[in-house]
């Protein structure tokens, strides 16, 4: 079926979950971007945003843009658009920003007209939208933005996706205002890690897919370890380890970096810990004079939402 | 309940299963170590071997003597024991041979003495005669070897040990006769990896935890591949890669070096398949002059097993 107009609601989403560096992502239910796309008489995409975020309107400019007219182009009918993007994930937050940007178009785009991609080719035009943003081709947001749930990339070249299983987690989220490119944070990636470090994480990504088929929150949490990227990247947030510590206290399950930062995440049993969790982790910027902002969200389990069609 | 002698067999297991090197292991059928202890009335432990591989019958230098040991003081009453060992595994194949040998005594004595120890426990004493034979704290065989079934060693020091859930798989082992010290193919592994092809190993383990937890045999067959050991230690092994891809054109899910080799191990989908990709293994070696032995075994599930018991 076609429609006139598709609203969606694009999730936030962690990646790496600290020890599945670059290959685990998991969708949240909030924040999300609001993106609404309808049909234009003109062909080519006209972009407006009512966020307050300055984002650049030229389609071959911004992450949307990119996307849509990526999956345009494969359409090969030279359709035009009229798009209105509500960012309610910040730009540069470490939670998917640009990801949510990317994914909602397409799947916005493809239920407009009538659902000619499959998931995995979605993902293939988002990625467009996501190799302008961060210049690397990862799909560790964008996956689970469109899949929802927690999700596994197998591979990044030939797009092999993997649901995983989950037990139900609470995530807590801070995003302290301070700024990481995420450029910068992959440049103080060591381009090579010792074997025994490499052995470690690789028995903690098989404990933390493992824990969340089994529901076993234990191994969930004992797993919850990343060796490679937290020890650099984490010197860029400060009060890392007292956010950490803290939540580790108020009963979270474990944590850490979410994406290339500065958001922290942290998984809890139930909501009632992840709110409490939440509290210790604003409490800690507060203390620092950082302002910040905190969520809580169950797993989002479907991805992208469709909320509105006409 | 006490007993006056027990009979164990003590099965091969294959270690590393590709990208989960040095983390996961697998208990086998066949081939399998026998083991009996009885009681002595002289303290010590008398052992006896009835296969023709001349292993050292001082306790001391013994591995299944260093592991009983281990075990006897930790109970401090000054037991004896008399135990005889038939290996139906041959040392120095890389399917467990050690292992065997540690596991076997310990779960057989324990049952002996009305079972003092946890299962976690024994592997603790075990792993004294794995240090003994390898030099190294390893519980990759020694653990499915105890447990049965597909094993995650998370975490070595604490002894971290996931029972994983499997599929069910058929196992094809070929041994040529050659040999490889465990130690010279350790020596040869690199100190250092790259990051992307750690992430890359990653991303396999977690999809052959999720594989094999789904039933999903084409993910298991996507994920078995190792980017660590396999390309520096496959050249120890004459024939490695005409026995990978035969194998493969057999119908195997794909498989590669069972531990440190000589053995060469392939997984598949059900008897028939792995029959005859076994076939294929022994012609390869057959075709190069190289003695081997070939085996086909479906997963044990629950390791060490009771034979006797008076």
């Amino acid at each position: 079926m076609k429609h006139q107009s598709i609203t969606v609601h694009a999730p936030a989403t962690v990646s790496n979950l600290c020890c599945g560096f670059d290959i685990l992502g998991m969708a949240l239910e909030e924040p999300f971007d609001k993106i609404r796309i309808e049909h234009s008489e003109h062909p080519g995409i006209l972009i407006r945003h009512t966020d307050a975020y300055n984002l650049p309107l030229d389609p071959q400019l911004n992450i949307a843009g990119v996307a849509l007219d990526a999956m345009n182009k494969a359409l090969g009918i030279g359709s035009g658009f009229r798009v209105e993007i509500h960012k309610g994930i910040k730009p540069g937050s470490g939670i998917g920003s640009s990801a949510a940007s990317a994914a909602g178009i397409v799947v916005a785009a493809n239920e407009l007209l009538g659902k000619p991609f499959s998931k995995t080719e979605l993902l293939k035009y988002a990625m467009e939208g996501e190799v302008l943003a961060s210049g690397s081709r990862h799909a560790d947001n964008l996956a689970p933005c469109i899949f929802g749930g927690l999700v596994l990339v197998r591979d990044t070249a030939s797009l092999d996706i993997v649901a995983l299983k989950t037990a139900p987690v609470f995530i807590s989220i801070v995003h302290p205002q301070i700024e990481i490119k995420t450029s910068y944070a992959r440049q103080l990636l060591p381009k090579e890690i010792p074997l025994f470090v490499a052995v470690t994480q690789w028995a903690n990504v098989a404990g933390l897919v493992a824990g969340f088929s089994n529901g076993d929150y234990g191994l969930i949490s004992r797993s919850l370890h990343d060796e490679v990227a937290e020890p650099v990247r984490s010197k860029l947030i400060p009060g890392f380890s007292e956010v950490k510590s803290a939540s580790m206290a108020g009963g979270a399950l474990g944590g850490g970096i979410s994406g290339s930062g500065p958001s922290i995440f942290m998984l809890s049993e139930t909501r009632q810990i992840a709110e409490a969790v939440s509290k210790r982790m604003n409490a800690v910027f507060n203390g620092l004079g950082i302002e910040n902002f905190a969520y809580v969200s169950p797993i989002n389990t479907e991805g992208v939402k469709i909320v509105e069609s006409a």
